[in-house]
């Protein structure tokens, strides 16, 4: 896959693309990934890429030239232009799912106050990470970047995002390490008693009973096999 | 504000810190952050902070001892613990407002496949920024902060935030500047009228429009005023 980000500030992604899975995924060409600072496209001659807002307003507004001409430079017929905004679809694991099958996704972050309307014209979809407001589009972007990274073929160990949170629909069921005792907390007995199905089933308990209690909501996008609706209804009395 | 985070990967916050409006409200002690690297805190000779779960399955367990000893050297009366976990509840734009008025906040990112469960003994709460999964609480950590740091007073300019998507509770309207044609598209006459009241019903009527047709969801957790109740009717009675 081929990413390309559109930023006024390259230099706050170099830790992400330096650290741990995605720099893995970058060394083993899982993954290419390229920051452009569209400052660099401002046909003007002090660079400016912002101005004020028609009609007036608190603060600045990103002009659409400088982006649309750097986009210019990187779109091909395999390409997924995607506007980083607080008025996007939100970003789900589902989604995430279906981005990394993408062959190439650009990724706009917008910065200080918004940007020009126009922009709209050139993107493909809208993405938002939450219901919260950021002081620019960088940090959500590496948030899509890092969710869909790790999804590719190669990127983490085969099964190993099998058990996460959500790509099951449920919560995680607790998880115990070394020591075996901390703090006069001990690990749960059935954990200890090597009996894989007795594990099996407990932990799938502890699933449902974290989704119930935390994220009740989880549960209703889910189509529940018969063992999950029988032990859903057993935590359901309990409470 | 005090803000102190835990991580494995303090490089992974080096850009963050250094840019924009973050790097500002340090350098105006509007905060003070603080990353430190849990696997100081170890107490084997490897420096060790993970292990293999009790009772098996993929990939390794954070163990509750770096952690939690590296919790006690920070934690005060003021402190509120924070933990980075898909199984906290989700932040929003409210939360971020009630988090910003914390003298201390501590992060704990989590990284690979989870903690050991008796971490949670030790946070007053669990935050996660969205239903998808990320190979670590680094970014999320720092979404957090970021939403939390630009409320603080101080932080950037005063009414700036105001105007943001979900700040009244609605997507923001469209905003446009130079060039006034681009592409064959102009800037709605309205803005150009110099008329601040018609300029102000435009808004507002682009800004419910936008979030009736978006984000429907948001106007169901909002009390509309009169004017906007009139607006919204008009939207929907022309779709």
């Amino acid at each position: 896959m081929k990413i390309d980000i559109l930023s006024l500030f390259p230099e706050m992604f170099d830790g992400f693309l330096k650290t741990s899975i995605i720099k893995r995924a970058i060394d083993s060409q899982v993954v290419d990934v390229h920051i452009h600072n569209f400052r660099e496209f401002a046909d003007n001659k002090h660079k400016k890429v912002d101005d004020y807002p028609y009609g007036g307003g608190q603060g600045m507004v990103l002009m659409c030239q400088p982006i649309i001409d750097c986009l210019k430079t990187l779109t091909t017929p395999d390409s997924l232009v995607i506007l980083m905004s607080p008025q996007g679809q939100t970003l789900h694991q589902q989604l995430s799912y279906q981005l990394s099958l993408e062959k190439h996704l650009i990724f706009i972050c917008g910065h200080y106050e918004g940007f020009d309307e126009r922009i709209r014209d050139y993107v493909d979809m809208e993405l938002s990470i939450g219901d919260y407001v950021l002081t620019g589009g960088e940090l959500a972007s590496m948030v899509c970047c890092d969710a869909i990274i790790r999804l590719l073929d190669g990127a983490i160990r085969e099964a190993s995002h099998e058990d996460d949170s959500f790509s099951q629909g449920l919560l995680e069921y607790p998880q115990y390490t070394r020591p075996y005792e901390y703090d006069g907390n001990c690990v749960p007995d059935v954990l200890m008693s090597g009996h894989h199905e007795n594990i099996r089933q407990w932990r799938l308990e502890q699933s449902l009973r974290k989704t119930y209690l935390k994220r009740p909501d989880l549960l209703k996008n889910r189509v529940l096999s018969d063992e999950e609706l029988k032990i859903l209804e057993k935590i359901t009395k309990k409470d």
